[in-house]
C-alpha cells in the first residue's frame, strides 16, 4: 500500500474525522429557511456567545460571510480600507466591487497587517465630492498573504478606535481566527468589543467539510439573512454541516497548537535549506517561502509532488505550505525528508 | 405520543430517509474548490446527462442557481423576459436587479406559463437606445404560484424557436421540473435541446437536504463556476451534500406520482367544501386555493393549526398545499378530515 | 421657400427663441463643480423655491435627474413601485435596475395614474426575506404613456399619506409638471409638501435646449450632487444652459395653455376621422391614438411626412402628436389639412 | 479696480472668450437623442479624425467619458489595471466599482506613468476563479496627480502591445492629451492605433465651459450611446455646447504652448524658493510641489488668497498650481512677486 498523499496546499482540505462524521450524523434537522433547524440555531447562538456578540449566520463559505459582511455595511459609491494583499480583496473574484459597488482603498500593511495610522490616513474627507465616503475596515487575521501573521490585540485596539472616532464599522475576517487566538492567546470573548463583524471560518483549521458563521448584532445579522437569501446561501437541512461546526468548536481548536508546532519546525527546517532564499515567520499554520533564483518553483513542486507531497506556488518563487487537522508528525517527517533530498544545481 | 406534525407549507421541509442519509455519509469527498469532489462531480455529470446537457455545478440552492443563469447570461442594462408571479423575480429579493443589474418585463401568463407569441411581443427592439437589449426568456416549470401548471412540450418548442431565432437565451427554472416530466411524461433528456440552462432543485420534491444543480454547455458552467465562488457558494466537501442527490435522482423521482395523487385528492376534497371558492386544477403537488369571503384565511389557518397541520398563506384568502415526500396516505386521511371539520359560519 | 416642417414627434426637439438665446448669451458663470457657478445656483434656488422645496440640483437629463432621485432614496436589494409605464422603468434603459440594483413593483394604472390603494396594496411584507423592501413611490405628472394625463391633487395627498405612513419616499417624475399645473390650476408651492423628491424638466414644453432640475431637502440634494458627479453629471460654466432655464420659468410656462388648446383641437379632428378608432382625451399636450385596423400606421406617417409632418409611432397603430412652443396656429391648419387629406382604404 | 483674482486650481475653471460665445451662439442645433443634431455630429467627427478614430460621442463631461468606456469594456466581475493615482480610481466617487462592478489592480507607477512590464506582470492567470479576470488597461496623459506627465511614444506603444496580446483593452483618459501632444510633439492621429478609446475633455485646457467626447470604433461608439442614455447623459440641442468643442479644437490647442512656458517659469521660481522642498518637473501646465515643514500648506494658501490668488492644497504639505487660458504674463508676474513675498519663519 502506497503511503497516502500529503496535501500542503490549504487546510480546507481536510475531512471530518469519524467522530465529526458521526454528530452530523445524528443531527437534528429542520427547514433553515424557515429558521427552524435546531442544529443550524444552536451553532450561530454557539458561536456568537464564544465571540461576545449578539447572533450569528450559518453560511455555505468564508466568501459568503464575508461578502455578506462588506453588503451589510457600505452601499454603493462608498469605500472599504483594507491590506493590498486582503483575501477579500484579492481572492474573491473582485466581489467587493461586484457584490457591493464599493470602491477599495488598498493599503500596504506589515505582512498583512494594518496600523491604526495608516487606517486614519487613508479615511477619504467626506466634503469631497470626487471621493467615495469611507465606510468600513476590514482586518484578516491571520493574514493569509501575510505568511498567518497575527495581529496584537493593541493593534487591534488602537483601530477600533480610530474606526469609532470616525464612524466606520470594522469587520474581521476570521478565515483563520481561531489559529490567531490560539497562537496570541487572545481571548475570543473580548472580540466582539473591537469588531462589529466577524467571518469565522469553519472549514479550515477547524476541519469541517462546509461553512462559515458571521457574527454581529441582531440587526446586522437580519440585514444579512436578507442579502443571503439574494446571494443564494439560504439552505433548508443545513443541520448536517453546522453539526460538524459544533463538534469543531468543540474538540478542534485548543489542537490548533499542534499544527503551530509542526509549522515552525517546517518553518526552520525551510531556512536552513541552501535553495531556500527566505521564510516567512511562521506564526501560525501557514509557511510561506522563497526559492532561490537558481532553483524554479515548478521545479521545486514537481520534486515534492514525487513524494506524494502537494503544495501551492504563491507567486514567483514563492511556495505555501499549511499544516493542519489532516498532517500529523510522520507526515512531517516524510516532507522533511524530502525536503532535505530536493536536488540542488551546483 | 401525539401524531406528527403534519407540513404541507412546502416540499423543501422534507427529511432526508434513513438510506439517503447512509447514502450521504459514506460519500466520498475532497475539496470541491480544487474541482476534486468526486461525489459532486458524479452528480454534476449524472444530472448534465439526464437533461442531455454539457455539464453541471452544484450550488447551495435553486436561488443560487437560478441567479448564476441569470447572471451569466445577462449584462447590466439588458432585460429578462418572464413570467409576472415568477419566482425569480417575485422570490429572489429583487436579485435579478441586485445580482445582475438587469431590467425585467413582466408577462401575464397563463397560470405562470408564457406563450411564444407573448415572449415575443415582449422582445424589446434593439435599435432603440432608450431600452435594455432583451438578452434572456425565463420559464418556470412547473409554476409555483401558477399552482404546480406544467408546460406543454409544444409550447416549449415553440419558445425555444422565439429564443433562438432572435439570438435571446431561454433558462429553465427547473425548482419542480422532476414534477412537471412525472405528470407530463415529457423526457428530461429532450430538454437541453430547447434550454440554454436549467436549474435542478434537489431540495424539494426529491427530498435532498440542501442543493441545487445548474445545467448548460461547459463554456457556460465554467462562467458560472467563477460566478458561484463571487457570490459565495463555492464549498469544500460538499460531497456529503451531492450523496444525497445522486441518491434522489435515483430513488425518488418516480414515487413524485404519489405526491400528485395526494395533491388531486385533497383539491378534489376542498372543491367540495362549502368554505373554499376556488381550487386551482391540481396538475403536480401544489395544491392552491381561495376561501369564501366569509372565512378569514388566519381562521382557516388557526384550525389546521390545532389539528397539528400547517400551511402557507398565499395572499389575501389564499393557501397552498405542498404535497411530497413526507406525506403520506395517512396523513392525507387526516388532512381530509381536518378540511371536513373546518366550521364555517352560517 | 418651402413650408418649415413641423415637428409634432416631442416638445423636447424646441430650439431657444432669440430672447431666451439673449440670456444665455449674457449669463454670468463659474466653474459648477466648484459651486460657483452664479447662474446655476439661482436656477436651483428658484426652481426648489418654485415647488416649496429646500433644495435643487442641474443635471444635463431629466433621464439623470430622475435616476438620481432614485438612486438617492433607495439601496440595491430593495422595491421601487411605479406604473407599469412609467418613463422611469420602460425609456430609462433599464436603469432602476442598472444604477440602483431595485428591483420594481409594476402596477397597472389608469392612464399611467397610481390609486393610493393600489400603491399600498403594493408594498411588501418587511418581514419575509424573500421580498426586497419597498423604498420609493415614483409617479409621473403627467404621465407620457398615458397621453398626458394628470393626477388630482386628492389622488397625489391620498398617495403621500400611505408613503409616509409606511415610511416610504415618494419621487415625482415631473418631465411635463408645468403641463400638469397649468391644466389643472394645482400650485407648484403645494407639490413639496407631497413629494420628497421633485425632477423638473426644462427641455420639454419649457424650451430650453438642455437640462433638468432635481429638487428636494438639502440633505437628498447633498447626496445627489455626489450620484451625480459618479454618473458624469457635473459640469463646469453650466449657466449658460441655467440661464435658458431661468428664462422659462418666468416666460415659458403660462403659455402651455396655448399648447393645450392647440392639442384639443388635434385630438377633436382626429376623433372625426373615420381611419381613427380611437383618440385618448388630451388634457395637455399630448395626443396619443389608434388607427383603425385597415390603416397602418406606417402608411398614416407616411404621408404625414409627405407634407412636411413628423410624429412618432407609439406601438403598433398607435401615433403620439406632441404641441410644443415651435408649433403654432399655422402650423395646426396645415396638420388638420393633411389629417383630412389622409386617402383611406375604401 | 482691483486687480482680478488669479485662479491657479484647474484649468477647468476658464471661462470662454467672446470669439469662442459667438460661435456658440450661432451654432445650428437639432434633438442630439434623436441624433440631429449637426454641431454635434461634427464635433464627434472631427474629434474622431484627429485621433484616427472611427466614431466620436459627446457628453457633460471627461468622468461620464471616462465611466462609459470603461462600463462598455469591461463586465461585472473583471478587473482594470490602472496607476494608483490615476483620476478614474481616485476622483471619479469610486465609479469602477459603481458603474462597472469592476475590480481595480492599482499599480505604483511613476508619476503615474506605467511601464509595459507593471501591466503584464498585473494580468490576472484567467484560469483560476479566484481572480476577476482583467479586461481593460487604462492609461492617462498627461497624469494629473503626477504633476501633468507625460508617456513617451515608446511606452505607449510597448502597453500597446501588451494589451493586444493578451486580448485586452487599452483606454486613454485624455483629459489634458492636448497638453501631451503639445509638450511632446506626438501626433493625435497616431493614438487611434493604439487606444481602443478616448476620452478628449474640451473643458480644461481647451477652454470650453462644458463637454467631453469620447473616441473609438463605430461598434463600442453605438454601445456606449446607450450606456451614455442610462447614465443621463443624452442632451437634447447639445450643439450650443459642441459648437465651443470645434471653436476650440481649431484655435486653442497650440496655445498651450504657453501654458506649458507659463508653469515652466512658476517651477523654477518655487524651486529657488527657501520655503518649498520639492518641485515635481513641469512638464506641462501642472506644477505640483511640496512645502517645506515649517511652513504649513493653510498658511501659504491663505498668503496667496490675501494676494487674490487661488490655488488648490493636493496632500499634506502638497500644493498644486495650474496653468490655463485665463492666466497671463501679467498675472504670472504678480503671482511670481507674492511667492518672493511669502514670509518664512526664521
Amino acid at each position: 500500500m502506497p503511503a497516502p498523499i500529503i496535501d500542503l496546499r490549504s487546510d480546507t482540505v481536510t475531512r471530518p474525522t469519524p467522530a465529526m462524521l458521526e454528530a452530523m450524523f445524528h443531527a437534528r434537522v429542520g427547514d433553515d429557511v424557515y429558521e427552524e433547524d435546531p442544529t443550524v440555531r444552536e451553532l450561530e447562538e454557539t458561536a456568537a456567545a464564544r465571540f461576545g456578540l449578539e447572533a450569528g449566520l450559518f453560511c455555505p463559505s468564508g466568501t459568503m460571510t464575508n461578502q455578506i459582511a462588506i453588503k451589510a455595511q457600505t452601499e454603493p459609491m462608498t469605500e472599504v480600507i483594507c491590506d493590498q494583499t486582503a483575501h477579500i480583496y484579492l481572492w474573491e473574484v473582485g466581489g467587493i466591487a461586484f457584490n457591493s459597488g464599493a470602491s477599495v482603498a488598498l493599503l500596504p500593511g506589515d505582512r498583512g497587517r494594518l496600523s491604526a495610522a495608516q487606517v486614519e490616513a487613508a479615511i477619504r474627507d467626506k466634503n469631497n465630492v470626487h471621493y467615495p465616503p469611507t465606510r468600513l475596515v476590514c482586518l484578516e487575521n491571520t493574514s493569509n498573504r501575510g505568511g498567518g501573521s497575527c495581529y496584537s490585540l493593541e493593534s487591534i485596539q488602537e483601530i477600533a478606535e480610530v474606526t469609532r472616532r470616525h464612524g466606520l464599522k470594522l469587520h474581521l475576517d476570521g478565515a483563520r481566527v481561531f489559529n490567531a487566538l490560539v497562537a496570541t492567546g487572545q481571548k475570543a470573548e473580548e472580540y466582539g468589543q473591537y469588531f462589529d463583524s466577524i467571518s469565522v471560518c469553519l472549514s479550515k483549521g477547524l476541519g469541517t467539510p462546509v461553512g462559515s458563521v458571521l457574527l454581529g448584532s441582531k440587526e446586522l445579522i437580519q440585514k444579512s439573512r436578507r442579502i443571503r437569501k439574494a446571494l443564494g446561501g439560504g439552505m433548508r437541512q443545513a443541520g448536517y454541516l453546522a453539526a460538524a461546526g459544533l463538534y469543531a468548536l468543540e474538540h478542534n481548536v485548543n489542537r490548533l497548537a499542534d499544527d503551530h508546532r509542526r509549522a515552525q519546525q517546517l518553518s526552520a527546517t525551510l531556512a536552513a535549506q541552501p535553495y531556500v532564499a527566505k521564510v516567512l515567520p511562521a506564526e501560525t499554520n501557514l509557511v510561506i517561502f522563497r526559492l532561490a533564483d537558481e532553483v524554479p518553483e515548478t521545479a521545486f513542486l514537481r520534486h515534492l509532488d514525487e513524494q506524494g507531497i502537494r503544495a501551492s506556488s504563491f507567486g514567483p518563487q514563492m511556495v505555501r505550505f499549511v499544516t493542519h487537522l489532516d498532517f500529523d508528525d510522520a507526515m512531517l517527517q516524510r516532507v522533511e525528508a524530502a525536503l532535505a533530498a530536493m536536488p540542488v544545481p551546483a
